[in-house]
């Protein structure tokens, strides 16, 4: 069994650097968004698979991993229909469906405005490709409960003081509304059954270009598609300024966009006519991230005020934001804390276990971190990794060591210093 | 759809509270586990199939949850010769295989000697009961690469820092050794091949008594069984005394047990010889941590010096200490932190988003948790709901508010006030 062992396809182990790193930022993160008054829930990684497969997750449902059924037999694998048919579990691909099906069983136990974060690992089975995972974690808040544009506010102050807060400050958020767009296709007599399929072709302006995007929606029977292009023809100017489009007349969410822009004067917020956003449930405004040395965005939400309905039974408004974890964190600049503190405690093979431990018990108590090192041949590598992992102080214990801490021989780890502790 | 929805069965949801709660808990384990010396790591929640079940998990393999195959056809469901067959992955069990697994991926990028903390939910499709979770939350630290009794005495030391910090300092350590049952059911002619089933046995004491328990061994043919518990019937005193028993002379693992207790005098450590831990790879010292007030262990360990070989090819000492957080929560007084800051802003719905959040935004730039209230018919109700979720301070904010918030009109929240802003 000396083969390469590797953790599953698509996925990764952390290492400890890598995780300190994260845990710091997602620490940063978490108490941002508590600050705005959200509050952290979590619910199980799986979900009932007939839930997770409602049709609510888009093209991720295809991409679910699914858990096989405990006690199958081989008879049920000759009787069934589909391998689907073998599996009553999924792992989540978002934190969308199981924030919904959450606030469906604890509604009774929940405030009648619910601020939700959920910092927490999704699965998808994608084909591996670099920068790609199978598992990965996503950063959600989500606000259900309030139909007015103040909860979009909220979720876009907060999630741009995270940003900042993580030193990643030149992000520009494209917002849109779902109502502007599908209000144009209906008053141009686009059925709502061939919509979506229309919002999946805009969505696709980057690939296609216009000419394009305008063939694709001709051939679906948008008569009028260039008219919209026309129309919304990129401003010189404040992108703003296309709401007083008359291909918008009239439409609700001109209020709402307006009302969003005023609260938020300060923010690089841009108005993005054609920003459509992937899943089906939108229903009102919709908003991305986007970092201007990055070609993709960092993540992104919407007004989803149906979906929790199919779960509840009733209506309730929601509106949610998440930020991709994964391509944040190679963006984050956060100072390094502490290591100062950090000790290495070096001790002689002879000394005895109690004098070793009462020493890190006597540090540990002073507020240092304090790893232990039998003293190694090679003392100088064995010291240089250590302070590449930020232990900068370091004690010899040998075995005549008075046990006091206060005694001890602190050095500043330094070339001249690990050369003459090594003769030993 | 509006019947009952509920998280997966034996799966739950945790609550703001309850999560704020149990994320406090956790990142004290973290800082005493960090203070001493130790790295946290991530692996992948699935593992290979074949690695889950490579006969490292004992009964536990049984209860691991199966992801099925990707691209699975009816075909395949016909031609499989056992359900497993169309799993190649699974959810892990415990942390354990996990990190042998981890440790064979990544050697050459971890420490000589490598202290891990692992805090990470596993899965267990276990008959659901009171207590008793599919999805619970563990919390282990390794020490992979020291064979002395030095890295036992600093799981100890750690996992007993971590047990005050948490407020639950009664806790006993029972400690035993495998050498010392092996090598006396060795001299008693016991065949290896019959040494699990017997350990299996004596492991049923609290259940069977000494004389069910020596019943049991003569049928396995272990003839001298009731000597063993005649001479280490239990001392009036000190229970290390025992390791003075003729049992176990020459046994090598005498001086690592003194050693043990030498190094940790002030810990409440007991000598258990009749400790077995379920687990077959146990190979030298093992503990297991109780609290008085209840019947079960809060958590245990040992020494596992052949696992990390199964996967590495090559042999490494290894020795955990696992706790089980789903039973230390209910034991844990932390006490509260924050609250005394955090505000809520209660809006009348004619104010401008941008005046709100405004002074949402300078709220929290001075530290405050704040959270936003549009004034509701029964004020009273919603802030008493928010004094329960720590919200001590609450201001109101009229259509004509200033913005600014050194001018706003800071309440300490009692019956009288909200009783005065209620006539709205």
């Amino acid at each position: 069994m000396a083969s390469p062992v590797t953790p599953p396809r698509g996925m990764r182990d952390i290492l400890p650097a890598d995780k300190a790193r994260r845990e710091r930022v997602l620490a940063t993160v978490r108490g941002v968004y508590r600050a705005h008054g959200f509050d952290e829930i979590e619910t199980p990684v799986m979900e009932d698979a007939d839930r997770l497969h409602a049709g609510l997750g888009g093209d991720n449902e295809k991409l679910a991993f699914a858990v096989m059924r405990r006690g199958l037999t081989v008879d049920d694998l000759r009787t069934a229909e589909s391998p689907l048919e073998l599996a009553d579990l999924g792992l989540r691909f978002d934190l969308t469906v199981p924030l919904a099906r959450f606030y469906a069983s604890n509604r009774g136990q929940l405030p009648t405005v619910f601020r939700a974060i959920q910092v927490a690992p999704v699965w998808r089975a994608e084909r591996p490709q670099k920068g790609r995972y199978r598992q990965f974690v996503q950063c959600d808040i989500d606000i259900i409960g309030e139909p007015g544009i103040i909860a979009e506010v909220e979720l876009i102050a907060a999630t741009s003081a995270a940003l900042d807060a993580l030193g990643i400050p030149d992000c520009s958020i494209r917002v849109n509304d779902r109502r502007l767009l599908t209000a144009w296709l209906t008053r141009h007599g686009v059925p709502a059954t061939l919509q979506p399929q229309a919002l999946i072709t805009i969505d696709k302006l980057d690939k296609l270009g216009v000419d394009g995007v305008v063939d694709e929606l001709v051939t679906l029977g948008v008569a009028h598609a260039r008219e919209l292009f026309e129309a919304l023809a990129a401003d010189e100017g404040d992108s703003w300024s296309l709401l007083q489009s008359p291909a918008f007349d009239g439409s609700p969410a001109l209020d709402d966009l307006r009302a969003l822009r005023e609260a938020l004067p300060e923010l690089p917020l841009q108005f993005d006519p054609f920003l459509v956003r992937g899943m089906g449930y939108y229903t009102g405004p919709i908003f991305e991230v986007a970092h201007p040395q990055l070609g993709y965005s960092l993540g992104g939400g919407g007004r989803y005020d149906g979906m929790i309905g199919r779960f509840l039974g009733s209506e309730v408004p929601a509106t949610g934001f998440s930020l991709g974890f994964e391509r944040l964190i190679d963006l984050v600049q956060l100072t390094e804390t502490g290591g100062a503190e950090d000790a290495a405690l070096v001790y002689d093979r002879e000394v005895a276990p109690a004098t070793i431990v009462a020493l890190q018990a006597a540090l540990v108590g002073e507020g240092a971190r304090v790893r232990l090192l039998k003293r190694p041949k090679n003392l100088r590598a064995a010291l240089e990794q250590l302070e590449a992992e930020g232990f900068c102080r370091f004690a010899p214990v040998a075995r005549e060591a008075a046990p006091d801490p206060a005694l001890l021989d602190w050095r500043r780890l330094g070339a001249a210093d690990s050369t003459t502790t090594e003769g030993d």
